[in-house]
């Protein structure tokens, strides 16, 4: 069955399931129906995929063929409890969430992962977003495949466990970035400057990881453990727990990282 | 007197002292000597910007209006503890060394800061790079204001203290993030996946706070802290104290950073 030929269901609509219906919409791939547990969101994705709508599990059309559960981790279970009987291809899209979560519910079963994050009125290009797929069976992992495919120049099949990693990974690259963009933005704040000074550097800190691995990328006064930069840096966070301890694990943890490579280094040259 | 006709002695040859010496070079502000410890180092960047080099201090020419240390912090004292008696104006390019440093050694002094993460063989858009200056008297702060703004769009007088912020910051949003990018990457590397795949993610969460604030741009599973979620990564984690003691803090002030700015909010909207 070709993409073009699916009827989806799309069930949430938050961030992803916007971005995610709104890349279906704009690739023509049919969306029939969104739900959501909140009229007002609901309402307003189905405006913009000019489609029906519904708050009510009762009334989830049996016409799709392909059910895509875009829902909070949380909210997953409980809905798929909830649920009529319903014919197609269910899929959820969670990085933490096995694929097996639908084994008591329903026969026919899969995932569809994007690793990106997503904002509700964010435009993403979702062509540069990797999509990791998993079916239970070969002719549904065709199927998930070609749609992502549609949508993304880079698709790939991955089981269950490994996506775990990934979506752990992200939490790292995504989630603790963000909050470290945020500690950053709170010291620069709070000297009376503006946020947008650390913009450039963010990017091209962001941009050199594209070309250097991380490990060569490394700069700064934990390195070589500076204690004389790290404990004047240690006084100015005074007053600041948070602050301090961050700073003290994570000037800890690139000196462990940067000897580890230096160790590396060396065995590989003894060994040439 | 124009920036077109100050005579630069480069005393560095390092990652900061490569990219600004090109970029001098680039914009056609004569750099007549370079000097650096290690004679490799000293002859690459003198060739580079066609000039004289030298690993001598005592052959650093008398012939330089403008002297920039772009030095290591730990070599900068001494560095200028040996240095013969020179005229014109002396700056460091440090973000977290106070312009007094130079009061012992010389009358005219100051500071140019480019708040940016350099690579030597890493070309940087000097132009989007914010440069601050700060001098011990008023003609020599437009002198390095003057050179700054033929160099970038982006010019700030800055006191020391400020500046000592502002490179406290950027640590945790340069130095810091980069370390984070390593430990996703090792998890993507231990799930033998290629780290490429996180690079959408790593350039979209960067391009994120261009335009939101990352108060509002945090997403993720601690934001609610998500104990469900929280403790099967922690679990995942195990065998590797460290990355558990990162996650487990960085959660921790995600969630308290949250509920901060919820208080925030709600503090407003009590007033409105």
């Amino acid at each position: 069955m070709s993409p073009l030929k699916s009827s989806v269901v799309l069930l949430g609509a938050g961030n992803l399931a916007t971005r995610l219906g709104v890349a279906l919409y704009e690739k023509k791939i049919p969306v029939i129906q969104v739900y959501s547990r909140t009229e007002e969101s609901a309402k307003k994705l189905g405006e913009r995929l000019e489609c029906e709508w519904t708050t009510d599990l009762g009334r989830i059309s049996p016409d799709g063929t392909l059910y895509i559960f875009a829902l909070k981790d949380s909210a997953l279970q409980e809905t798929l409890e909830k649920l009529p009987p319903l014919p197609g291809l269910f899929v959820h899209t969670a990085g933490s969430i096995p694929m097996d979560l639908f084994l008591p519910y329903h026969d026919r079963y899969g995932v569809l992962y994007p690793l990106q994050t997503f904002s509700k009125d964010r435009e993403v290009l979702f062509e540069t977003v990797p999509i990791f797929w998993e079916a239970n069976n070969p002719e549904d992992g065709r199927v998930l495949e070609e749609l992502a495919e549609t949508l993304s120049q880079r698709v790939v099949p991955l089981d269950s466990e490994r996506r775990r990693q990934l979506h752990l990974a992200a939490v790292f690259a995504c989630n603790f970035t963000n909050h470290l963009y945020l500690q950053a933005t709170e010291i620069v704040e709070k000297a009376g400057l503006p946020r947008e000074y650390l913009l450039p550097l963010i990017r091209e800190t962001a941009d050199k990881v594209e070309t250097l691995h991380p490990r060569s990328a490394q700069t700064g006064p934990a390195i070589r453990y500076d204690r004389n930069v790290i404990d004047k840096q240690l006084d100015l966070l005074e007053g600041d727990p948070g602050k301090q301890e961050l700073y003290r694990l994570i000037s800890k943890l690139i000196y462990s990282a940067s000897r580890e490579s230096d160790g590396a280094a060396k065995r590989t040259s003894l060994k040439a």
